[in-house]
């Protein structure tokens, strides 16, 4: 998404200036919100510290967000392209919803680790999968735990929630009960299906790279074939030219 | 399977007419199916004023396949091709079988969400994704609500059934028990496996794209070298026609 | 398997002679098992004529291969490549094996339905789908109905159970108990795996046939392009023959 | 892994060397570690013993993978490209992870199956899925067998799970409840999602193949093409070297 865009030169540039800064908040507000749903006994005094503090960072995505629409020139064009990163600044103002608020750390995140490992495909996916799994056993503790009827209530059962659903195995021995954990699940499932699409989608191309390989030399002999034609008319041509000045001497 | 056919001129003209007001019907349809299943309060009075309105909206469903079948020239090579829709036509005259109306709907909005967003697979997927997914809950909801055994008796259990049976995921905390349920998961199943197989097979043609885009550039080379063959062989014959004439002048 | 050989004539003739009545005597097999797994109510004699008959009908089976054996002329090369034939005809003597004989008559006629429908995949799919889910309903339903513990024990339930595993969705409401049980469950998940990766298979090769299609057309240029080099350069030939002589002339 | 390396030719021979040994180690290990998990009634010295030498196996392992080490003369290299290697040779020590003992001994044995049946995919797949299932199966009874709320306490259990879990079915009537045991689950389920990626990857890949093939056809007959039109050229010039003979003589 943060190509840079010939036709949006001030947003590219403020863009090219604000990954690095951006990048570093998403991992402070990822570790900051690891720490409050982990550390259960913290004083109240803390949990209020470190619940300003990851809404600060929100208020920081949200305002670059708005910073971003102004510097846009194709006002209408920006909004369609970014309906999606709108909607998840948007939504976690309803507190149901500020699970939400994760998606938007982790597109940042995934951007760099795309940028940083692209063409290695294998470590992408994994480091993917690790990131979306933790921020996701994070987010249904987080959602579960306070609810009487949950079943996941610690951090272990939640990593093992997590893994059951991203491999679509999903046994039922723990389950998410909430509206808030449920929406994480839904996330998970798109993940998981993803998942199977882009494992099953490399060996395929894998496969079929090698068949592909066999009929690439097929073209290659063509090539050379017509190659070799082209020069054999070359030389037949300064022949001619040569047979020509020789009948018109004659 | 509206497109046009050039075998059946008058079959094609009647659908070309009949494409937007049937749309629109199957609309109305969703809608108050959704209301009946979902406003649980109405009076008994509303209750059958609404079974009439869905089964008169069904029963032109029917009226229009009969006419179809009364248009087409071939009816038996008609027969063949809409034998899936002539059962989900005549099928939910069982009363057990009548959520399968919803399929005759689905179809009609499908083909228009096809016909908008043609070469936008993604859009074209998750719309479809989402009527599915929407219509099931309602039917699973309507069949499973009044048995003493049911698991899924709201609309959110409902939804949350939907998609843990659509990403194949299947906890096993909410099923279906009575046959009219495990009807609609049938179909979800079905819709899952064929989600996960257009999934993959865009992501692995999208890999296989990038291969035979490789190879495109050789078979583009081998066309311009070919070109550029004809072009010297062209000016090879206006060469030896002069030098004919030379020769035959001297 | 039954393709004709050429280094095997008198297997191949037998193999061309047996192919229906075969086909006829396992669908009778199969009505029959049918009707003995769902017809509990039938007095003790009838139940063991049925089963002698069942038990009739697998030794046809099992004399027809040790026929094919001492027809084969290479009988090493025969072994090894029935090897799982043979397994099927013989491990049902073992009784907690019976489920198996079904394989035997799954593959005669799997046969058939594969020459049938031959080229028409869909088709091909769903009956071997529905042939595999029948048997694995009566088979599991055969198997656990006498366990105590069992929680499939009607023809419902076993059909249910069939559609939850064979989608890999496995809500876990209904599963096998007994070992017979969990080794057609087994045969089903193999049989799962299988029907997602052809599903998956068919939508991939369809999007990669697009990409191939618009590629050809690139080849067929090329293709129209060196035909019409060739017909120019047996012009010139010409040309240079009628000058060559007119040359001779002058 | 394994490949030999033109820039350690030392390490290579020592591979070479001790290929076969390993192999027989990684054999004798899993032989007595699914008789210490499955043989529950021997005496304590016996048990004693087995575990020694079950530890000196590991330990002969470690050893190989530090005199590797010491051989490699890239010493970064080697450790960057080994780091699963070292992981899972060190991990065990810590008595949670000792079943990681068992992915040393499967990657061992899993070359040889890969080196032996190179080029036979179906037989290749089998045996290792095999070999991973009965490995899951007897680490995770070892690790379940002694927690008080274990549902997995006997090897029949342990094979049904292990089943439910690589298809990705995932009843739920059996699961891991013990740390030791979910990370056996998590090895399997990645096996799982590998497993549906390679049938479906080959299914798809034969597709392809088939429709391939009809395009190399065009290919061939490009080839066929352009070699005639060389030959044509070719006595064009011959032709021409006469005709200017006899020019020139005339």
């Amino acid at each position: 998404m943060r190509h840079s865009d010939p036709l949006e030169p001030r947003l590219s540039a403020w863009e090219a200036r604000t990954d690095l800064p951006l990048t570093a908040l998403a991992v402070i507000f990822l570790c900051g919100y690891a720490w409050q749903v982990l550390h259960t006994t913290a004083s109240p005094t803390t949990v209020l510290w470190q619940e300003i503090g990851l809404w600060a960072i929100w208020a920081v995505f949200a305002v670059e967000f708005v910073i971003r629409f102004t510097l846009a020139q194709r006002k209408g064009r920006f909004l369609w392209r970014h309906l999606f990163d709108l909607l998840v600044v948007a939504l976690p103002m309803v507190r149901q919803l500020r699970a939400l608020r994760l998606i938007t750390v982790l597109k940042v995140l995934n951007r760099r680790v795309g940028t940083t490992f692209r063409g290695r495909i294998g470590i992408y996916v994994a480091g993917t999968i690790l990131l979306v799994g933790l921020s996701a056993s994070l987010a249904v503790l987080d959602a579960e735990r306070h609810d009487p009827d949950a079943n996941i209530t610690n951090f272990g059962d939640a990593v093992w929630w997590t893994m059951t659903t991203i491999s679509t195995v999903g046994y039922g021995d723990r389950y998410p009960v909430t509206v808030e954990g449920r929406l994480v699940a839904a996330a998970l499932m798109i993940g998981g299906i993803a998942l199977l699409g882009v494992v099953t989608g490399v060996i395929a191309s894998w496969f079929v790279q090698k068949i592909a390989g066999a009929e690439e030399s097929i073209e290659e002999s063509i090539q050379s074939e017509v190659k070799g034609l082209r020069a054999e008319i070359a030389e037949l041509r300064t022949e001619l030219k040569r047979a020509g000045g020789e009948v018109s001497r004659s």
